[in-house]
């Protein structure tokens, strides 16, 4: 194998300029300063895999973290012969695979990127997915210097070598320039060597990150592993090989107009048409076949009993991880709170401590899902916030995530508005998940078993304190399923809850029996998507609504509520009882009491409508 | 001064131990961890205020980021005679202000904490504006061994190493156990003073963290700069004093039962009532005026001009950072693309560049809300999310903080999903921001003023693409308000939009009057708090409602609507377009009609909804 890295950079180059004047935007700049990178990465011997076949298991990985570099991707597959390189000019156009950031729409990314600092947290799952099955793969993971300012990228290098990953290669295409100026070290190798190694990598720089072959002794070098992962260190030029572009400032991110292409294009002149580019094979695979159980935990508890549903989530997972092989477990140092600790025992070989660092768990996950696997992962609700943005990253990767949040709500209790979710079930939402919230020990088991199948995100939310089982094992659970716990002809509301306020509801509903008023009770525990027909046909049998929830009004099981009604022009009035208040410390009990959440708020705003008509 | 730092230290531990036994919870043990360090920063001579007078302009500033070690602060403040030993007790108790976690309900908390690794880029803040005053401050952060797990903290370490903030001293309480176990890096205290040596930290390592000459003589020197930041490194021991808590696992957030505090008071016997521990005065402080002007920023625009909100909010607030000496300008290294440029140019003494670090930035400007200023800060809508759990404490440090984030929706074209916040209006309102979202750059303009005089957290969503100014100087704008821009008796529908769907709305209004339908058009530039009697009306007058966003269905403006129509009892159906689609490339045109959010989905929702009737 010995392809000529001089020619075929040089029509990668001129595809990336190319095809980003074509569509009018993009970021050449910051492609030509890894042209020569990625083609001695790929075309240099050292990158193993069949291109065309993503998915075989021994291929090697590459991760573009620096997202705004997919046209320089999508040329060095054109370069390979995998696609085709009239394919380019669709770049960016309504239509085309090629995007103007990679996802996995385009079936070889290997994962979706353009939010930037995400990327070695997925190469870090996807290396362990390899090092957990033994598979000979390395993954390697180009980042830009600018992007390497995001603590989530040192949360993935202080995990990476705690957990010994030599297969996981990141080289840092260290240009200088930022989108409006100079990075906040520049081209200091020496400084970026110092920290490299405080965080225990192997570092090796680069000091021509144009050098074909000081590029191509590198990647081989850095492949060998020692045990450390490796940090290459390229010292780069923006706008490299094109003299008005070269180290330029206020190019960030601009194509070329039709006069700039053909001047730069006479700084590249290619008068051979370069052979296709050639990548070595990788191991064979032999398949091994893993454990799958097409069965789901079930709960063994008793109606009266109390346990706490993040209690009854935690073992549901633990049964689960023997059955399903392909479940791999991620905490975020809160496994014996979350009780997700129980699993990562019982499936030691496939469980990761992330210490306290959310972001790199759920990057890491999203890695571990693009390997094949079915990431849990859990932290307390409030702190998932920490990694909304790797979150909101994930359905781009098409990473099926089961995330567990605990603690949610006031109902803690004395910890205080730092410790608790109040804003979670919006975050879930909006981002598309599917969001499930049990009010009892058995509802946990059995929407931990529908979270295991769905290939949607899920967002379990788990309250902390315990409460009573009101489930038999005959309640039948579904996505998009309610549970009616009280009803009848003459019911004069509809009370809608979900997790810990059902318990209130379900009080409220007993004592205002007494007293002779009958509100209906829904227990949404399917907040989305919500049981829309059960909803709407309470709501039009008993006129007034009200939804409580331990959540902040915007983005919850209020507003999911709302929307359904208005959406299907139910004629009510909702009152919606949510957290208004900034709670502080106090009691589970006074907190739900104080933030107007409890039975007694949930009487008195049916017996206050009721009087109004 | 000389305090008898031994006695002081022994009371504070039992009163952390006798506090957390009498509240039943609480995390005594990270408080003994760093009982000695806090004794000797407050009461050795280093840390110089007036305690009881808070808001003092020289006072040095000590900002717990280990919230959850909340009993030792207020103990500390007891041993100062600050607050009144008896206080304690009430530790976590329903109306307290000693709640489980610092907030700054209490007025002797510098910054609510509780999410870790938040602590240092307030501090950074706090440091940053005393530098930029030219106060004689030091402010010192006690950060837990394990969060510095978290990646902000990274980010801050950077940051103020690049900034030479040698006023900011940091010490790490390195006790080598975290919740559920050993800290990634335990107390190897020479792989610590590498890592803060890389970032360009001073590392000065306190070998014995509970040694009281060791440490006073540690903080004088921390505090003597040398224009770098401080690290201390602190070996500690958690549970230290207490035999049976030293060091123990399974001990994390418990508090001691009754029997165990009385052995464990055995072990810290005080026989002497240690007299009140007195702090030195800091320097005195010279009131400097800082101009103010109640003005707030005219645009200057025809209707007519295509001028993107992004651009006119960077304008105004240029202009406000001149009359508004108190305004801060942040950028997260987009300051080109957000338009924030002008306004860092123009006050470069009150602004930071973060470079890609969205988390310290808003940790930042935390600090800097909580030192007086009116901090403003921006990037992508979509990044924005990366610092969701930062955004989230805000309101619990009372900072009203101007985010503004640009490059909102689909809208934004080609550069596809990764780019695009289609998340941020759910995470605001869920946070109980105020967010505003301007169609037109006079618009935008109102809104930065209104935003000026708002103490409440204010989110601006910003649109990429120029829009037509629609809007004259004799607008009236308010919180809470709207503009109706169609209006007529026949109207048969209310189209109500926001930002960029304005247009969109007017468009398919203009067009379905051509046809013989009239709908009106609301803009509802107000999204939290929404003006909820414009909106009632609207849609009780016309039936029909149709909420069109670029955002998708949950969290946003649709709910917003749905949320206040339910409320009133409006009998409507509403019609919620948003984003309901995955989004690839395209141009914003086409990205609007694909996500079925334009003018022709508007008049084809209307069209259909009425031959139904």
């Amino acid at each position: 194998m010995s392809n000529d890295l001089k020619l075929l950079s040089r029509q990668i180059s001129r595809w990336v300029l190319e095809s980003t004047s074509t569509a009018g935007s993009g970021h050449p700049n910051s492609c030509l300063s890894a042209v020569e990178a990625v083609t001695a990465l790929f075309f240099g011997g050292t990158f193993r895999a069949h291109l065309a076949d993503p998915h075989y298991p021994t291929n090697d990985l590459f991760v573009l973290s620096k997202g705004h570099a997919a046209p320089l991707l999508y040329a060095v597959y054109a370069a390979a012969g995998v696609i085709d390189a009239a394919e380019l000019s669709t770049l960016r156009r309504r239509g085309s695979q090629l995007e103007g950031h990679p996802t996995v729409r385009w079936p070889y990314a290997v994962a979706a990127s353009g939010s930037l600092g995400q990327g070695l947290s997925i190469g870090l799952g996807l290396a362990l997915d390899a090092k957990w099955r033994q598979l000979p793969r390395r993954v390697f993971v180009l980042l830009g210097d600018g992007e390497m300012m995001e603590g989530s990228n040192v949360e993935a290098m202080t995990l990476a070598a705690h957990q010994g990953l030599g297969n996981l290669i990141a080289a840092v295409d260290i240009n200088g320039l930022g989108q409006r100026g100079p990075t906040i070290w520049g081209r200091d190798l020496a400084r970026w060597r110092k920290f490299g190694e405080s965080l225990g990598w192997r570092v090796l720089p680069v000091k021509d990150g144009h050098n074909l072959g000081e590029l191509t002794e590198a990647w081989a070098a850095a492949a060998e592993t020692d045990g450390r992962p490796t940090l290459l260190l390229l010292s780069t030029i923006k706008g490299h090989g094109v003299s008005f572009l070269a180290d330029a400032p206020d190019r960030h991110g601009k194509a070329l107009t039709d006069d700039e292409l053909q001047r730069a294009l006479m700084d590249l002149p290619l008068t051979v048409v370069p052979p296709i580019g050639l990548v070595p094979n990788p191991p064979d695979y032999q398949a091994i076949d893993r454990a799958h159980s097409e069965s789901i935990p079930t709960a063994q508890y008793q109606i009266g009993d109390m346990v706490s549903t993040r209690e009854a989530i935690g073992s549901a997972v633990t049964s689960l991880v023997t059955s399903h092989q392909e479940v791999a477990i991620l905490d975020a140092e809160v496994s014996n709170s979350t009780y997700f600790n129980g699993a990562m025992e019982k499936a030691s070989d496939r469980s990761l401590e992330c210490f306290i660092a959310e972001q790199v768990m759920v990057g890491v996950a999203i890695g571990l899902a693009l390997a094949g696997r079915q990431p849990w992962l859990s932290t307390f609700a409030a702190f998932l916030m920490r990694a909304a943005d790797q979150l909101r990253m994930a359905p781009y990767s098409a990473a099926g995530l089961k995330v567990v949040g605990t603690h949610a709500g006031v109902s803690i209790g004395e910890d205080g508005p730092s410790q608790m979710g109040l804003e979670d079930i919006a975050l879930f939402r909006s981002m598309g998940a599917t969001v499930l919230y049990p009010s009892d020990a058995v509802g946990a088991f059995a929407l931990v078993g529908l979270a295991a199948t769905e290939k949607n995100m899920v967002y379990l939310r788990a309250t902390r304190g315990a409460t009573a089982v009101i489930y038999g094992p005959e309640a039948a659970w579904r996505i998009g399923g309610s549970h009616v716990l009280r009803q009848s002809d003459s019911d004069v509301a509809t009370v809608i809850a979900a997790g810990v306020t059902v318990s209130e509801a379900i009080e409220a509903a007993d004592r205002a029996q007494e007293a002779g008023l009958s509100p209906r009770v829904i227990d949404a525990y399917s907040v989305e998507p919500l049981d829309s027909a059960t909803i709407c046909e309470a709501a039009k049998w008993t006129g007034l609504v009200v939804v409580v929830e331990d959540h902040r009004p915007a983005g919850g099981l209020g507003e999911a509520v709302a929307a359904v009604l208005t959406e299907h022009g139910v004629s009510t009035t909702m009152v919606h009882l949510a957290v208004r208040n900034r709670p502080g410390s106090a009691t589970p009990a006074e907190q739900l009491h104080e933030s107007k959440i409890d039975a007694d708020q949930i009487i008195h705003v049916i017996t206050e409508q009721l009087s109004k008509k």
